[in-house]
């Protein structure tokens, strides 16, 4: 089957960096390749968006960024937040009165979500703030508390539009629970072989190979 | 002659990266290969503390950062403000009433200096605020206004010193103007061969290559 895929919708930590969240070699190849093949890379992240900036800079990516969940987008070069934070403080204010509970380095930062160390459990976070209308993601890296009205895939359309293409008309390529929205909007949905179980049920693909060597399989497969 | 040396102080804007700024396959690789081999890598640079954060988790460096010019450390996990941003503000607020200047994304997390894109010449920028207590550096990306009290040099000291480690123990690499104080107090100093005249003049060795291979020639020849 010919694909004409016009976009790759990449998530940044456990997918094109290691488990220590390094990029590797082979996604800093691939990523150049496709973008000089005019195929341009949309990062979409839990991260705070002077992180995706720098991460989009250092690896020459075009497609305009999701960070924060969802919460935040870059997009033909303008800053939105689209997450309001208001009720996540209060779920945290709460979860903090119940338990040890620290944000993460550079939380002052965070304009549209809280971020937390995972020092507790997303089951115990899920069950304590259950009356606070957040949506909660463990990734691995942190527990998230998000805004529900915003997430990587509703943001991500949102670049895509902007960018003139059909979400059903790009590559989407994760390794998390809080993937499933942008990989389900996407024509294309990849989970690396290191991805949760909860995202590989859900992917057209799973690659052989896990985080960097995953993301060059896919992207060698279904665009170069 | 044998090198002994300890540690690797890093520029990163068009020394690891090209003049967009965008990482090369080189650097990372003979990065990776000098931690692995227990030698820690500085990064020293005139982006912000979050962008050197970022930079240092993606390329896996462990050694700490020098971030604005000096003015912000981290050094053994902890950040530290040492450039007082007040005289830079009041000068940049007298340029700004002379000419059309404006400042470069991210400048509101900019806490101890002031960086102006190069809209204005640097010469013109002395000339006009030469009655205030400020340094001015044109790094090529962005002019900077800074603290007289620090610089990446005695900034990478601090660090050095952290980490156990005399900075004369150290290799440098750099590209622009403001390195030179940070190749002065290291002991091999290294200008990539498109390196400001500036830096060339006080370096050791310039390499034959640009950019990430410059520094990948630097670091295969005097450390791996």
């Amino acid at each position: 089957m010919e694909y004409k895929l016009k976009a790759i919708a990449l998530d940044v930590d456990g997918t094109i960096t290691d488990e220590t969240r390094r990029v590797c070699v082979n996604a800093v190849n691939v990523i150049h390749r496709a973008e000089n093949e005019g195929v341009p890379i949309i990062f979409v992240t839990g991260n705070v968006i002077c992180a995706a900036k720098i991460i989009a800079i250092l690896l020459g990516t075009t497609g305009g960024l999701v960070a924060e969940n969802g919460g935040v987008i870059e997009s033909q070069g303008k800053i939105k937040i689209l997450g309001n934070i208001t009720e996540c403080q209060k779920a945290y204010e709460f979860l903090k009165s119940k338990f040890e509970v620290t944000n993460v380095e550079l939380s002052d930062q965070r304009v549209s979500e809280v971020a937390i160390e995972r020092t507790i459990t997303e089951e115990l976070v899920k069950e304590t703030i259950n009356d606070f209308n957040v949506v909660v993601y463990d990734t691995k890296f942190a527990i998230q508390l998000t805004d529900p009205s915003v997430n990587k895939g509703s943001s991500l359309k949102m670049i895509t539009t902007d960018l003139g293409i059909k979400t059903d008309e790009n590559l989407a390529i994760g390794d998390s629970e809080n993937d499933i929205e942008f990989l389900r909007v996407s024509d294309v949905k990849v989970a690396v072989n290191n991805a949760a179980d909860e995202l590989k049920d859900i992917a057209d693909y799973i690659t052989e190979k896990s985080y960097d060597d995953g993301v060059a399989e896919a992207i060698e497969r279904f665009i170069l």
